[in-house]
């Protein structure tokens, strides 16, 4: 039910030769579609930039991407007033090995997937996660970039089968909590916001920089530090956060149980304010 | 150049929503083709049932692939005296999310590559390697194992151009060497040969277990261990392997230069005798 596009048109499959198949060697971004039209499309245009950067990949031009994004938002057949697109950025096709081609272009694929709110219960009451066994690899090189290697996400996505648990909580092989299999993580210490830094393993999502800007302009200082897991049973409040669902409060990480606090409620309250609606409660 | 199969017919394409292109979800066996016949098919199987249960993907039945695999070789438009083949085992077609979907069948892709032998003079007076930048990313969950992710490898190789460096060595992020972007490598000094130990990161290598067994066969041991890249500049010998090119001696590394010594060369040897003839100096 999802549809796919590159260069405006349908496309539903890619060449095997591609290297995102070969190799996972590309990037991508998930953004949300609301009221037709992509949520914080500036931002995600900038972090893909830099994602291509990262990875010495050709950057798209964005204004063929946007041109290419309206073109899939006019011709999907999926409802577009709640959806979730996915922009994929690959090293195209290759000869075999892992040296790159010299000019090859890259390959910008655009998908629209089918969406909806989530309950309001889970914003109203938060929801309950686990602490995955898998590790996410460290590798300095590529932290906080999302590319297609996504491997340890998989591996940790596949540790529950239990629809009760929303998200799994990931730490480093050192035992320092970094993210969420498909969220950032924020936690509350009376008073003291701080999310894992993102040096050595993790995504750097666009929710997260959104929350870390908005506690700046109310005078909040957010702490990018490391997070050893151990500190999660000192900690007041829990929230995370990603593109689609804006914020969600933690009530539960195993048997560890969390209020609804202050300040997860004033962050989803400025989100919704203006951003992302569906934080509202 | 390259032909790719699926299920014995040609397959030039795999749809965009295979979890190979979403999130490298997969596995790979590089095998070389000699005379018309895999080499080392057994190896190969076993491996990819390994890896496959490694990262719990149903394995598709070896007589099938042997089938399909048969099939690839007979429609291949490519030269198959000497070639090179690529299994590609991926979790299959999913929804959007990390989750796999319960059941989905796995897809195996079979690719045919032309390929040469290398030049003798590499066989006989070694090639030049380089140490890279870019680390091997930590992971004890899939180190070993020949996934899809190999972003570290991609990058690793970007970082020379010029032709007369063959290979590219690398490290994990505390500096212990663990093998090369598309190689595995061995050391000896004052005959005693290592290897370094693939627990945290980099590929468990066809040709580098086939070589661990025969010094074993001839009474030689060989230790798999860490590996500071510091100990390089102690070492006598050193040499690269894969299943493709088999052995060749490195003549430097950097500024630090080997001469191709006595175990290299039976190591070599051994291997000519029967199985890798490419080996023959």
């Amino acid at each position: 039910v999802s549809d796919w596009f590159e260069n405006g048109a349908p496309a539903a499959t890619i060449p095997v030769d591609d290297r995102a198949v070969q190799y996972g060697d590309g990037v991508f971004e998930t953004i949300a579609i609301r009221s037709g039209r992509p949520r914080y499309w500036g931002l995600h245009m900038a972090r893909l930039a830099d994602a291509c950067r990262r990875l010495s990949l050709a950057l798209p031009a964005t204004s063929i991407l946007e041109r290419d994004f309206d073109r899939a938002l006019t011709r999907t057949t999926v409802n577009i007033g709640f959806a979730t697109a996915k922009i994929i950025v690959t090293a195209g096709v290759g000869q075999r090995g892992y040296a790159r081609s010299r000019g090859a272009p890259v390959r910008a694929l655009i998908g629209i997937f089918p969406n909806r709110p989530l309950d309001a219960t889970l914003y109203a009451d938060g929801v309950s996660v686990r602490l995955c066994d898998t590790p996410l690899a460290t590798q300095p090189r590529t932290a906080g970039v999302k590319t297609l290697n996504r491997l340890d996400q998989v591996l940790a996505r596949e540790e529950w089968r239990d629809p009760g648990i929303f998200e799994g909580l990931m730490c480093d092989a050192d035992g320092r909590l970094v993210c969420g299999t498909m969220s950032n993580l924020f936690a509350v210490r009376d008073a003291q916001v701080a999310t894992p830094r993102l040096s050595r393993a993790g995504v750097a999502g666009i929710m997260r920089r959104r929350i870390i800007d908005l506690l700046a302009a109310n005078g909040i200082d957010c702490d990018e530090r490391d997070m050893p897991k151990d500190e999660l049973d000192d900690m007041h409040e829990l929230f995370i956060c990603n593109s689609q669902f804006g914020v969600l409060p933690v009530r539960r990480c195993g048997v560890r149980r969390f209020a609804v606090g202050e300040v997860t409620r004033s962050v989803m309250a400025m989100l919704a304010d203006k951003e992302v609606p569906e934080c509202r409660t």
